[in-house]
This record gives C-alpha cells, sequence and structure tokens, in this order.
C-alpha cells in the first residue's frame, strides 16, 4: 500500500516544521497527568478564569441576554438583570440583523467597531477609523492574517522578540517565513537595545532575508516588561529607517502593575511623533478581550487597528477575512462593552468598577509577591513583573540535574518543568519554548503569578499553592 | 518614498490572487446600497436569522446561563428558565473549568467531543472516537486547516466540484495549491459523473499536479443535489483508487427538502463498505451549527471528525490547532447541544420539536416554492432544490443584456445581478462566482428560497418578497 497523502511523510512541511512550546511536550504530558486523575495546575498560558477568576457581571448579564432576546419581553426580566444590562443588550441586537446568530460583516459588526474606534480616541487623543478596525476570533486569528499577509516566501523575515510568545515563530513557520530573532537583555529588565537590532537586521540581510516587519509585545510575553515612550519612539524611527511594518501585540495593556511605566501605544506615540513618520510608517496593533481584568479567553475575541495602511491593500485583508465568514459575534459585544464599559451614574458602575479593580489589584499584588518570591529563593533571579500576566525567573540548576537531563537527550529547563510538573502538577513553560538564547541552558519560565518555587530543587511553597487554590480574589 | 511592505504590490501574491465571490464584487456594491439608505435583502450567503429566523429556544436558554453563570444561585431564575436548561448549564459549565471564560483545550471540550461522537454513533450506526473530533470557529475554518495541512505547493492539486461553494477555491488560492474542478451536470440534477472525475484527474495529472483530496459537498452548495448512497459509494471507490484524502462538507445534512434521496453521510458508506477500503480510505468530514434548523451562524461552531488519519498528523493537526489556543467556548456549547438535543420527557422537548420542525417545514415549502416559480418563469430553468439552502436558477438572458454587459466588460451574469441588485434590493450570487463553466453566460444563481424572479426583466414577485419579510415560521 503506498502512502496516502495524510500520512505524516505527506503533510505540509511548513505544518510539520512549526513548534508550538506553550501548548507542547509539557503541556501534552500534563494533560496526560490530568486524565489519569492528578490535579494538574495550567499555568502554561494566560487563562485567568481556569484559575478561577470570575467574570465581570455586568457583560455576562449583557450578553446572556443577547443570546436569550425572548427574555427582553419576559415580565420578570427585571429580577434578574438590572436595567442598564437591558439597554444594553437591546443596544447590540440592534447593531447586527439576526443578532448573534447571524454573521456579521466579515469585519466586525459597523457599531462594535465604532464603538472600539471611540475607546482608542479616548486612550490616545488622536481619531480612530473604525473602518480600519477589523474584529478577529481572538488576538492570535488576527496575528496570523497579518503574517500571511506579509510573508510571500522564506526569505522573508520578520523580526520577534526573543525571549517570545511562541504564536509568532509558530506562526512565521506555518506560512513559510523566515524569523529574525532579537534578544530582550535580560539583565537590563528585559530591554530593547537599538544597536542590537541593527545588528541582528543586518546579519539577516546578509543571510539573504528581506526583513519586512518587527513584532513588539508590549507589555511583555513572556517577559513582563513595560515598554517605555523613548524606547518605543526609538523602535518607531528604526522600523521607519529600515521599511518595517511595526506589528504592536498591546493585548496586555490593561495589565500594568507599577507606576513608573504605564502602557503608551504604539500608534499614540507615532502620532505625537508628527510627520513624516505619522503619515508614512505601518502599523498594525492588537487587542483582546482575552487579557486585562476581562480574561475572557474562551470567548475568542480580539481586533486589530491599522495605521497607514493604504486602501487596496485593507480591502485584501478583507477579502480574506470574508472566506470565514465572520468573526464569532458573541465575542464581538464583548469587545464593544470592552471599548465602552459601564459609565458613572449607570446603575451597573459601581459593581464593575469594584470587580475590576479588585481583579487588578489581585493582579498587582501577585506580580510583586511572585517576584519577591522568586527573588528570595536560592539561585533563583526574577524581574519585576511590570506588566502582562507572567513571570520569567532565571533558575541555576545543579550540575547533576544539567547533566541528567543531557543523558536523557532534553534541555536542562524541559528537564526540570517535567520533574516540576510530575512532583506539583504544576504546568509551565520551559524558557527554552520561547527561544531562549542558546547557550544560557540555566533558564526556564514560570508563567503564573500562582505558584513559588522556593528552592531550585524542586520543593513548592504550600503557602503559595494554596494563595492559588483559594482564587484569585 | 520606496514602496512599502503592506503596499498593494508587496503583499503576497496568494493572497492577491483568491478571489472570494460570496462576499465579492456584488456584496461591496450592496453593502454600498445598504450604507447609503437602500433596504438590501442579503441572500448571497445562507445567513437565516439575518432574514428573520427565530433562534431554537432550548439551546438560547442553555447558553444564556452559561454566560451569566450567577444566575444560577439566584432564587428567581426559575421563572425565566426551565428546569432542564438549568441542568444542561451546570451540565457544561461542569466540562470547561473556568466555564466560557476559559480557553478549552485546543480540540475543543472532551465532554462536547464524546458528545458529538455519541451523535455520529447514532446517526451512522457505527462508533465514532472522540479523539479525532475537533471543534473549530465555524466549519470553514476547519476546512481551510485540512487543506493547508495537505496542500505543500504549487503543484499540489484538490478536485472540487463546479458549480462550487467558492470557501474551497478561495483556501486553495490562499494556501497557494493547484484548484481541479470537476463538473456537476446541470442537466442531470447536478448529477456527479465518475468518467467526468476520471478525465479531470488525468488531464490534471498530465499538466503536472499531484491530485491529493477531493470535496464533495452533500448536500449540495450552491446546487441543492443530494448523492445517492451509490453516487457516494462510486465517489469513495473513486478516491481509493486515486489515492485521495475525501474532504466531505455535510453541513447541510439537516435541510432535506424531499423523502427519496435522505442524508447518507460519507463516513456511513464507508463503514459499510467493508475492509480494505474502510480501514484505509483517508475521510475527513464537516459539520456546523451554522445550518440545520439551528441556523446558529454568528456563533461559529463547527467540527471536523477524520476517519483513517495516522496518529502522528492528527497530532500534527493538533498542534496547529493549538496555536490559536482553542475556538469560542459558547459555539461548542451548541455543537454539544445539537448532538444531543432535548429528549422525550424532557421540559423543553415539545417546543424544541415544535420549533425545529416549524423552520424544517418552511424551508422545504420554501425549496418547492423556489423552484416551481422559477420555472414558471420565462426564459428560466431551475433543478428542484433537494436540499441545502439555495436555488440556482439557469436564466437565458436576451441578446442586448449580453452585449450591454460586454460593453462594461463585465460577465453577462454580473451584469444582471448588479441591475438585479439597483432594481429591487436583493443581493445574490452571479454563477460565474461559483465557477459555472466558461461559456455557460447564461446561468446566474439565486442563493436563497427567499425571492422569486417571475421574468428575466428584473420584475421581482412582490408576494415572494412579502414573505420573507414576514419571516420564514
Amino acid at each position: 500500500m503506498s502512502s496516502k497523502p495524510l500520512d505524516y511523510e505527506n503533510l505540509n512541511e511548513n505544518v510539520k516544521k512549526c513548534q508550538y512550546a506553550v501548548r507542547g511536550e509539557l503541556y501534552l504530558r500534563a494533560s496526560q497527568l490530568q486524565k489519569e486523575g492528578k490535579k494538574i495546575i495550567f499555568t502554561n498560558v494566560g487563562n485567568p478564569h481556569a484559575l478561577g477568576q470570575k467574570p465581570l457581571t455586568f457583560p455576562r448579564q449583557v450578553i446572556a441576554l443577547c443570546q436569550a432576546p425572548f427574555l427582553l419581553d419576559d415580565p420578570n426580566v427585571g429580577l434578574l438583570f438590572p436595567a442598564d444590562a437591558i439597554a444594553r443588550a437591546k443596544h447590540y441586537l440592534s447593531l447586527n440583523s439576526g443578532g448573534l446568530g447571524a454573521y456579521s460583516d466579515s469585519r466586525g459588526i459597523p457599531g462594535v467597531r465604532k464603538e472600539i474606534a471611540d475607546f482608542i480616541e479616548r486612550r490616545d487623543g488622536y481619531p480612530s477609523d473604525p473602518e480600519l478596525i477589523f474584529l478577529t476570533d481572538g488576538a492570535s486569528k488576527g496575528i496570523m492574517q497579518i503574517l500571511h499577509t506579509i510573508i510571500r516566501g522564506p526569505n522573508d523575515g520578520v523580526l520577534v522578540p526573543v525571549p517570545q510568545y511562541p504564536l509568532y515563530s509558530a506562526t512565521i513557520s506555518l506560512y513559510g517565513g523566515s524569523l529574525v530573532p532579537y534578544y530582550l537583555e535580560e539583565a537590563a529588565d528585559w530591554g530593547l537595545d537599538i544597536n542590537d537590532l541593527r545588528q541582528c537586521i543586518g546579519q539577516a540581510r546578509q543571510n539573504g532575508v528581506t526583513v519586512r516587519a518587527m513584532v513588539i509585545i508590549n507589555p511583555g510575553n513572556p517577559t513582563g516588561q513595560c515598554l517605555t515612550e523613548a524606547n518605543v519612539k526609538q523602535i518607531l524611527q528604526f522600523c521607519h529607517q529600515e521599511n518595517l511594518v511595526l506589528l504592536g501585540d498591546e493585548v496586555y495593556q490593561q495589565n500594568i502593575y507599577q507606576d513608573e511605566h504605564p502602557f503608551i501605544s504604539a500608534r499614540k506615540v507615532l502620532m505625537d511623533m508628527g510627520p513624516p513618520i505619522t503619515k508614512e510608517l505601518q502599523l498594525v496593533s492588537f487587542h483582546t478581550v482575552s487579557k486585562g481584568y476581562w480574561g475572557e479567553c474562551g470567548q475568542r475575541g480580539g481586533y486589530f487597528e491599522m495605521t497607514n495602511i493604504p486602501p487596496k491593500s485593507v480591502e485584501e485583508i478583507y477579502k480574506v477575512a470574508s472566506i470565514s465568514l465572520s468573526p464569532n459575534v458573541p465575542a464581538q459585544i464583548f469587545l464593544g462593552l470592552m471599548a465602552n464599559p459601564p459609565k458613572p451614574g449607570d446603575i451597573s458602575y459601581d459593581q464593575f468598577v469594584r470587580e475590576s479593580k479588585g481583579i487588578l489589584e489581585s493582579l498587582r499584588r501577585r506580580a510583586h509577591l511572585m517576584t519577591d518570591g522568586f527573588n528570595s529563593c536560592r539561585n533563583v533571579v526574577c524581574n519585576f513583573t511590570e506588566g502582562a500576566m507572567y513571570s520569567f525567573p532565571q533558575i541555576q540548576l545543579p550540575r547533576g540535574v544539567i547533566d541528567a537531563a543531557k543523558k536523557l537527550g532534553k534541555t536542562p529547563d524541559v528537564f526540570y518543568c517535567i520533574k516540576l510538573l510530575e512532583a506539583t502538577g504544576i504546568s509551565t513553560v520551559p524558557g527554552s519554548g520561547f527561544g531562549q538564547k542558546e547557550g544560557v541552558l540555566f533558564e526556564m519560565s514560570q508563567r503564573s503569578h500562582i505558584q513559588l518555587i522556593k528552592e531550585s530543587k524542586l520543593n513548592i511553597n504550600q503557602v503559595w499553592t494554596n494563595t492559588v487554590e483559594r482564587g484569585p480574589r
């Protein structure tokens, strides 16, 4: 029998090549252990509701009413839903003919895109055009679509920060392009050095790669740093000089745990700079309902906003979006609610503020506790988690562990994380999964605020684990 | 200023090449007219809720409770929700830790995949393995993923029926493969002739194309025919002989409007045939909540089931699915409800049956009315719509119309459809958008049961349009 089209050896090579560590070997092993009845704490992705974070009440009330519009005619509806949730549900139902069961425009519901444009304008102080905002099934799908639009072949390169969220490396592989890594400096609080960037791009070009785009993740995933305005400005100038599109992954913009480096969007800095760069630099910015104090990962809602992308290219992006008809409509409503939350004076305002502040304060507390905890451990150092949802400690392993790992043909960090998983049920992502520098074998990531490894010898501080199990607020 | 990475001329050529007529020139013109205040009836996609079809009550009650789980603790919940909806919501909430706000496994919630496997077993009489069922954000996304896995480069070909749903041609372009069309015979009720298939594949091979997969759409989109068991068997044998993966697009399996040709799944026929083919032929089958009597297009829920795909390939497909983390969770619940609807004795059973039967009967009535109506028109013929949601009439245009179209550089059917749109507000898809044969310029599609063109001179039967506006049930 000859081999068949969907036999492994006959699959698209790009599919086989791509790696996705966040749900890679460690995750598969963790899932296996879970199946066998072991209690697993999954810290390999930022999935706050899975770890006990409660959803915000008001948005869930609105979406429940949108899903069950017949309740709006029920005389008892006021017993279960406040008047402002009812009004808001009617508002969203009026925006998409046929409600949540109908495909929307492939770019998303125009009225929701308008709410997002208004949110961006309030945030940045510059008007935003709803026609240049496309809604997607989570930010990942938008990032994948834009990368697919950019990558023409194996010699097209994309600058990606390392340590990086592996969505980027996986997607670049999947679409057959070249990853051009630039390294964030752990010793400099995961800072980005423009001279290093120049070196990376020069070297890539020497290797025949046409570098066409640069990715920044701000706040950083998995490294947690917040870029300063000066740094963003440097990056924009660099992209302008080098003729790169900038992809600004800003999905953690609400997750800020200090006051020194507030979030500033790439788009605002670009607008502040003035012409010619303001009118020339091509920028695509991404945001989501999965992070922030929302954590609505399972709803799969995201958007991207395009700046200085010519109308003909926007049309092409629209055409490709239309092949899969429309992003899911319920998550579009969440995006509208995120952009346009309850206002002072609304019935649900106080509760909404109380809930969202509670979540953010808890995340901030845990950012401090995690970093302090790591740094109080022997052989562990960790930069302070300024934003996002992850800590990325450096753990110095004893020689014996490294040798044991090598004997099994595993990198030491993967070996360590598997041991950690088996001993404690905590599922993490090893630093090498984020592409951490070769030769820096002593690093591993700890993608979570939730647990603390007290010592490098796999002991877990039970107090911390208990804190987790009580839930984040 | 040199040209920039996201300028049109620098985009990925595959992105530029792909065409998607369902939301192409006609749709864009219709959207423009709508913006200008004209009332438009969009019949270019099967989007039943947008045309007034009401959602089924029970599933919407369940999903509303899943979105607002705090209602489950409210003493008044029983005033708005029946007990079986409450029980079912608790069931689904127990299946995904963190509820609808948490990412699920990238293949979908295991418990829901089990419900789907049970549904398939009841339907086909053969057990189904939940580990080989992957949930997706609508069937389109699954189809795209499988095609991406198959297509390795420009010489990999996929057999696609013509007239076809342009998802296939667009996706094959997007991933840089070759479309190998096979024609359905309008004169033979859109039948599929195996000898023609052999000729198509032979010719493609002569042109250096490695044909690796075949698509069937059953019931047909946009042609409405239901394949007979004998025909499906022939197709399976053909794929086996020619070493092709079969992609079975069966999203309209619940939309059957006659009793002579009931739906039979490719998987059931394959299992009935016995070894060796039962154990060898690679098959991927697709289904959705967007069609049937559900019509929940906006929720974006679909699944695919893999048969005879080796575990190593399944792992690769899992890996790629994991890059975008998980399909949206609310639509996964809808898939569970579709697979496991209320049973006799349940509180909501009678209402569910009444609603779903009402929708199906209305669709069946309209299938007859549409076809009869078309065939009563001068210069129009139309095969009976046995299933799915579309009628595909052949309209003979006067010479003058054809000449007028040519003068404007448009194909006659596009010209006709634009005139139809401008005169009546009805947005259709021209037959050429489905790849209808070159030289058969007098055909156009009418993707809808909703309106009737009384004559070929753009008159609309107002009775029909009014029927629409009253809603489908």
